[in-house]
């Protein structure tokens, strides 16, 4: 019995690498007489497809597993629109490191069978909900998997403001911004920041300050279910934005309150059974997993 | 109603600023009609004093409140010691920045008074076991509040060793050794490598690698359920030792296994109410509450 | 005698402490039978002035002597419009930290009668020269006293550029740009982006990679006599620029080459007799002059 | 015409693969028909060779070239030992990144002919000069290629020094220790310490703090003429001690004095025409040279 009837295919836009590879998928699929469903903006990535045709928000409703072809910015797209569907989502990875899209585009013939077949875990990655609000008015809200950035909009200026979590107030501060990360987003953006690496299991969100104006600002790890609000202050000429996985970005003014806490659901990330983070870690981190001869 | 009836009193030796707050704590709490009860080196700063006398191991059982008159360190020997009997602690500061140990010298009459009125909160802070086995058989243990850190004993020298998560193969790493803290500990020598600052309530424990011979080790958060064990390689001249906060040491070597986990029971810290971590960060770390004019 | 005889004075605009320090400075200086030039913008701050108001420029020309009143903000605006003129300047801190600007408005009177007797030493304080070439060509140069930051210009994006020093391939990498700075700058923007912090006397230049998506990438200090090169990358959607200051900016296109090079002169800087550059870090810096307790 | 005649060979103990790298160097040299001399303690690797064997002292005065095979650590030995008598030496890296040793041992034939053809390029190493001194007597010095911890003796434990640079007082810490490292010792220990990384051309010296018991200590950069004293503070049971390149340790006491400055030679390192410091940063340091995918 096949855990998996109806699949979606969703596919980066603009790549030829990742037209070739949605073609053998497509192909490898069909041979499985699975319903396949392709996401209208992916169809152009695969003309002549006999197969359903449909805008993403369907797919979210109407399939019980979507391929992703792309990098990990890819998923993240998907995952903020269709987190709320809880289909689970597998990533063919055709960009970077792919933490996310674990799948290498050789493999897919052989791990997506294995999945097909029922060999697969799923991960539960929490995403973020940022919320803006304006004089206690909801202005606009998105999910992110990764971060939500608040930042002065202009690079090399500094913006102010003060953080609170769980209505504590924690600091003010000036500096090029805040990242509010999830333990998905602790090895993307957060990461270079200086940010520690949380394993996807841990139910914390961190706050990384971007090169702040103290030199005892340090990164902040909460419990999940906390609260992070952050009162934009005076801004001058800046411009400051939310940006939610450095893909949906929101103007703020100053006095607004971003709040940002867990989102109600969680994607569902498949992957491969023998998937494991620190093995992860070792391959796209450079971790050493023997030492060589040694030097000081 | 008075909530504790029998209160332990354990101070820092050596030190004459201690000896005074202690005169002054034992007055204040005879005043009140308290048994108290003094720990049998700490009397030997209470020259002349009527209290019963008895072995820390006895205030452990016998009392419902012990108060500490030191610093962090004195803190951190007492939860070690007494953390099993999970009697209530409470620190006068009497040492240097004063996470644990909150209230002041001064603050005696007052604070603790409002304590032993019933005003005041308990703030679980988890400890971590450290184990060392050889062969299979356990050589030595130890409970730490702060961290666990294996080390090669010798500064500026580098130890080779292996590390597990839940059995998973994290990294094999060369580097001056690895700190392993807990919340409490993140603000103490964790904080000092690079690590992150965490949440008294976060259930987590940070893992931060020591000047690693490679530039891609950060410091990792996990939960608090896992497992972190550390295998020491070889060794050559060096005498490596596993370190509990920094005051009880374990000589390791190659090949012994030091395995970490979550301690059964937790220190039950008691707190004037009024207390509040980010506001500890303010204070203690030079966190700004207000900026001044700008700069950049 | 008197070393200087012609002084020039500039403040910062729109802050009503400026314009007090302003009249004060005004007042003190004429008693001291000086001749006056009051930069023309500054004017509009010290209404019914009777002194002699002039464009900067003729100042730099004109005056053996500058005051400006602000933060280190102003002095970096002064340092790049009139270094070229070697005049001395001197700054009174109405900003932030005020490493430039030392002299405190209270010390107006006292800190810069000293100076007028002749009792000051002058700091030179190099510029970076940073010119932006396309196809060969210059397109737009400026000077910089802290620092040249390349950057993608919008924030929370990364850019990709290759780093030359001297016609070396230094890397390629993929960021949120990269600081240049001087030794005047390397306790401004490039210490919160984890610089070191470099004497004035040093005569290098700190190269430090912001938020790279590498973990490798460390700042990297070259003599300043080198020529450092950025070759901007493949830019997408983004606009990045080069950044003076985080005051002039100069906007780039892919294949642009932003060099950056020791600019011909330097900025004098004044400072009363007893300036030291380690009171100022541990004043400015918090370092510590006398530790309290032991808390570890 | 050779540019070298008299060739000293100097190999690290107790490696099988560096016994087998001294003969093929050995074999090549003989061939060569230059006067050869070995180590005393090397010449046990050598059994049996029939060149003249000499304490490394004498190498020193007789050798115009000496080859070293090992790594780093054996160029750091031979560096404090003979740069005095400022005779060229190459390394032959059997050890681990080779930042100093930069030949393979698959290259000796090729390169080290290249060299004594003439075809080299000789790098000036500067060294330091540690001196320990108590009431005003000098207790012992050493030089040091890479770096002068003074550290606390015992891991994870602080210890209190004051620092000065040019007898001015810069700042007083508790910390693991202080490393004050050349820019050739800056891609060793201070780089895992958070040091930046220094060009080998740059004159100046890096005083890096060790897990600073502040968040506002930074790596300093000053020029290579300053002399940077650190004073011992109160040390409690610690047994503090100043490590030259992690190979010499001098025992310090409370109130000890420890300066640190130029030491009057430096290192004549030999590396093959076409060694470039930047490709040694991207080989040993894992630099990107070209960038794969975006995956942010």
């Amino acid at each position: 019995m096949q855990p998996f009837k109806t699949v979606g295919i969703i596919g980066r836009l603009g790549s030829r690498s990742v037209g070739d590879s949605l073609a053998i998928l497509e192909q490898f699929l069909s041979r499985r007489k699975l319903t396949l469903v392709i996401e209208d903006a992916t169809a152009t990535m695969l003309p002549g497809t006999l197969h359903r045709i449909a805008p993403r928000a369907e797919l979210g409703k109407t399939c019980d597993l979507i391929v992703v072809v792309g990098g990990d910015g890819s998923l993240l797209g998907v995952a903020r629109d269709l987190a709320r569907d809880e289909v689970p989502v597998l990533g063919v990875n055709r960009g970077g490191l792919g933490f996310l899209a674990d799948v290498s585009p050789e493999q897919i013939e052989t791990k997506i069978a294995e999945v097909l077949d029922g060999k697969y875990t799923v991960e539960q990655h929490f995403l973020l909900d940022a919320r803006v609000t304006r004089a206690g008015k909801l202005v606009r809200g998105s999910p992110a998997l990764n971060d939500v950035v608040v930042h002065p909009g202009t690079m090399a200026r500094m913006m102010e403001f003060r953080l609170f979590v769980d209505d504590e107030f924690v600091y003010e501060q000036r500096s090029d911004g805040l990242i509010i990360a999830t333990p998905t987003g602790s090895t993307a953006y957060a990461l270079s920041a200086g940010g520690p690496i949380m394993h996807p299991n841990l139910d914390a969100i961190v706050v990384v300050p971007m090169f702040p104006h103290t030199l005892t600002s340090r990164p902040l790890v909460v419990p999940a279910i906390s609260t992070v609000k952050v009162v934009v202050g005076e801004t001058g000429t800046l411009r400051p934005q939310v940006s939610c996985d450095s893909q949906v970005d929101i103007d703020v003014l100053p006095g607004d309150e971003v709040t940002v806490a867990k989102y109600p659901v969680a994607l569902q990330l498949v992957y491969p059974v023998e998937h494991s983070f620190y093995e992860s870690c070792r391959s796209k981190l450079d971790w050493a997993s023997r030492l060589g001869g040694a030097s000081r």
